[in-house]
């Protein structure tokens, strides 16, 4: 089994020069094939790559004096020769699988690298979790540069209870783990940032002083002085804009936009006429994917999905290929590494059949080793042991029942108002609207003449064992039915939303028993998606996951949730840094102009 | 005075977001001029700056929150406001004035930082001439980051005598001592570093464990393996590129194109075609100086003539502006310090008058405090005193005599066929040829009929002694004249060049008694450049230096040389790196492609 070690350059120099000098023979040689040169904004006919062990020693129109006895030959004739894809923005948590199951799906895809926030597991387990999802990354083909998690909590212990809590300290700690470690991870409180949090502020030191890139989340209209005092202090990139507009004032205070197709979240349509429309540089354009599910994985793809879906939006195709490679490595400074097809990089390369513009991935080269055809693996990948804390971290207070999920009024009976979370389809963000409900002996109750369900988060890393039900709007459901999962940014406490308490209750508690994962019960039963590690991914083959993630989709649906890759969408509901509404084991959470804070359930209470 | 320090970003993050919520007032605020965004590459008008400091803490539509009774505001209305040029590669001491001067010289130009590779000094003085060079920088507003010189020998002691010798080790010092010591200086060994000279991977080694930049100077053909071996070694910039396929070549092997507008090497009319004509991306394009005489900079200007020059080859305005700024921040890594006009970054903003293809600079901000207007410094900078052993540098073995310059003849009398160096007018490169001269006394005399004179380089750092004299063609002497010169690239002997044996000695004369010079020997008379600065620049007022300077290119054009720029190109008839022929204090050096050595200068020899 390959090792798919990435040896530094300056170990290197002299066997590649060597090789490009035909004294010591290429490993492995990509022959003939037409290359997307991004440094040069080139399409290149006719043109050759020799590799030597894990990285590029030449590039150019004939490497026949590199190719030995024993080099392996790959002929490229009528294929593009790319470099693989880099992700600028990725949570493989979001995946459901672990990072040797993410590698598995995605290297066939051509993603052959990435920028990895693990602030999921990070807020499970701590730091302890970064560095398993670091160890686990090494083992396999991919580039992964990973990022030390900023907003573990999202905004603050007040405001939710997660598993750990990072700070500068902790930052700083993991900063010094390897050059792999890269960045200090989306600074999701960006009011905190604004307004000059201390733990924030101190954050962002902490990783400027260590020399790494701090990454942003900012979600304010961009175009006064809030974004302007952001990038004042030190954050250089940001994926959460929505609009042409928040691409341009990205770009304009100089940081890198990067442009997001979640599963669930469709940015990049509106956000890449910055360039196709408005004619700006893309140099500091990223193409991001955040979180995609399991099954969109399989469905749709990964980059390959991303950069097509550009292209198709009128982008240049060597344009869109510099997004999701060289201006990825450009911005986290990595360019000498990953990136390019050109010598002293890393071999990170793809092959492409058909037209450019089809993103059609064939083989994929990585570290040197060819790992997949034809979208399937060729290499075996090593298996990751994850220790015992990774796989128990459910830890309820008490027993879940159907009270878990009342409600109180302020009255008895009669009607009340309530602050009710509006679902968006295919975006993060929510919005907040008022609901009118029944009372029936001092608890508000659902009306089944209203798309309004309860929604409740229960701390479950076994704090406080607190929990809090309010109402979301727009799941859809037609019948009896409920959603719980372990998965549920940031947090990741146990969320529960549902139009019947009973239902609510049995998924609830069908979760918990699982050790963490997702579970829809209904008339019909209950399908279930067990997570064990982190109470966030499965350990099993990506493949099966995407089949029981899919599977929960589908129970969604045909309970009436018609939400493209609705669980997504629904996962985010207790992310507190999002606009305008969302809701945590603590309390219901807005945004307003000077940040987050509680707002009131019920009017008048 | 104001002390013009730099402040690190981590150090003031709070401070500037502070700033830019406007709860501390901005020292300084650019109000309502027209932004050339190079980050977005865009033009946009009606835009403001705050500056807290040393760095910019606010970039947009609408600065006056920020605004107190100490903020000193300058009116941009009418303006263009653009960041200020950085160049890309650069060697200080070809303007032979000090690193105080030379900030004089080129503030009020507009360039306010750039990549400074001092290996002139370092030739003669080691790594504690370049420790002057960093040392002097940092009292200067420019945004100054020096490299350790690669190439001191240019090749090796066998075929040249310098002041020092700089090894792994050296180079491995020198980037330690901080953070403004950014890359390894352009390692113009290339065919060293293509066939695996130890000495030179070794440096190139010991930069990228450092984290640090190479820099390139790559002079062969570009379309075959040799310059991918040269990428493979770890090299990602290059400047020594003559036309547009050797831009093409380095941007698709994944190095900076550096196009290169000295006073006498004028590369960029040809070489940018790579992007005017063949349409190639321009983000891995930068402009750069080299080397500029003291004259040119004041007659033509430094980095503002280069963009200006570039423009007027067809380069829209502001990816012009991006080649000379963002590109090579980017370039060496320092994109959130420098490079554009964005929050975070150091507040160098220049403001310009005019159309802004004029690249009429008319005020400079340096660090955060206006240090030029309308052509002049209005801020002064602090004297920096060298030290006596950067003064007495000169170190001649012997008194120099009409027979030093003797050149041997195989036979008594007759005609022998010498091999001379063609100089080419605005080219760093020369041509090999040959001429037949005659000989008396078995010593080859000069032939007034054809326009060959003698050129002797003569060991000054008192160590061998040697001397070398051979013949270079192209001069253009119309009567008895020399030249003589401690600037002799790169070993910095005493070089000298006449068509006179006792004009030569004359000359060499002057330059020695003075420690260190240019002088020019004719009937007229003798001029003379004072250098005592390493014999190779001059503490004195740049002005003053560039009226000597120019004095010195006057007396060489009454004695009937009519290169441009003549001394430029001159001073580079002992840098044996360059092709086709050059003479060291050793021998007469050419290049083949295998790399450099010795060729006789009498043929049957």
């Amino acid at each position: 089994m390959p090792d798919f070690e990435r040896t530094p350059l300056h170990e290197v120099t002299r066997e590649l020069a060597a090789t490009a000098r035909g004294e010591i023979p290429a490993t492995l040689v990509v022959r003939g094939g037409t290359l997307v040169s991004v440094t040069s904004g080139e399409i290149l006919p006719n043109m050759s790559v020799a590799v030597q062990g894990s990285r590029i020693a030449y590039v150019g129109s004939d490497a026949s004096h590199t190719v030995g006895d024993e080099t392996r030959v790959v002929e490229a004739e009528g294929r593009y020769i790319a470099p693989g894809f880099l992700d600028g923005h990725c949570h493989i948590e979001s995946s459901q699988i672990t990072v040797t199951q993410f590698a598995r799906a995605v290297l066939p895809l051509g993603t052959t690298g990435g920028f990895f926030d693990a602030h999921e597991i990070t807020n499970v387990l701590g730091l302890r979790g970064l560095r398993l999802m670091v160890a686990e990354a090494r083992t396999t083909p991919l580039a992964a540069y990973m990022q030390a998690a900023s907003c573990v909590p999202s905004t603050s212990t007040a405001l939710e209870t997660p598993g750990a809590v990072i700070g500068p300290e902790e930052v700083a700690e993991a900063l010094r783990w390897g050059e792999d470690v890269i960045a200090l991870g989306e600074v999701m409180n960006f009011p905190g940032v604004v307004f000059g949090d201390e733990k924030m502020q101190g954050e962002i030191s902490a990783a400027l002083r260590a020399g790494k890139i701090a990454d942003g989340h900012f979600a304010w209209p961009p175009d006064d002085w809030r974004l302007a005092a952001y990038a004042a202090s030190g954050i250089t990139g940001c994926h959460e804009g929505t609009t042409p507009k928040d691409t341009a004032w990205r770009l304009r205070q100089g940081m890198y936009a990067k442009l997001r197709r979640g599963s669930a979240w469709h940015d990049v349509e509106a956000t890449i006429r910055a360039h196709t429309e408005l004619g700006l540089d893309p140099r500091h354009i990223v193409l991001v994917t955040d979180d995609r599910s399991p099954e969109s994985l399989v469905e749709e793809g990964h980059l390959n999905f991303v950069v097509r879906h550009a292209i198709q939006q009128g982008v240049r195709p060597v344009t869109a290929f510099q997004m999701a490679t060289l201006n990825a490595a450009e911005r986290f400074g990595v360019w000498r590494d990953v990136g390019s097809v050109t010598p002293a990089r890393y071999a990170d390369i793809i092959l492409l059949d058909g037209n450019l513009s089809d993103v059609n991935v064939s083989l994929t080269i990585a570290a040197g080793e060819v790992v997949a055809e034809e979208g399937r693996m060729t290499a075996d990948l090593p298996a990751f042991e994850y220790p015992d804390y990774a796989l128990s971290t459910v830890k309820l207070r008490y027993e879940i029942s159907e009270e878990t999920f009342d409600v109180r009024a302020p009255s008895e009976n009669g009607r009340v108002r309530a602050r009710t979370i509006r679902v968006v389809e295919n975006h993060v963000e929510t919005k907040e609207e008022w609901a009118e409900l029944p009372v029936e002996n001092g608890l508000v109750r659902l009306d089944p003449g209203q798309d309004v369900a309860k929604i409740c988060v229960i701390e479950r890393h076994g704090k406080t064992g607190e929990h809090l039900t309010g109402f979301v709007v727009g799941l859809g459901f037609d019948g009896p039915a409920a959603l719980a999962t372990t998965v549920a940014h940031d947090s990741h406490n146990l969320m529960v939303m549902g139009n019947s308490e009973e239902m609510m209750a049995r998924a609830a508690r069908a979760v918990a028993d699982e050790g963490g994962g997702v579970a829809v019960a209904t008339g019909e039963g209950l399908t279930l998606l067990t997570l064990p590690v982190a109470g966030l991914m499965s350990p099993e083959p990506y493949e099966e996951v995407a089949e029981r993630s899919k599977a929960i989709g589908e129970a969604l649906l045909r309970a009436g949730c018609r939400l493209n890759y609705a669980f997504m969408t629904l996962s985010l509901l207790a992310l507190v840094v999002l606009p305008e509404l969302h809701v945590s084991d603590k309390g219901l959470v807005g945004v307003n102009e000077r940040g987050f804070g509680f707002v009131d359930l019920i009017e008048g209470d």
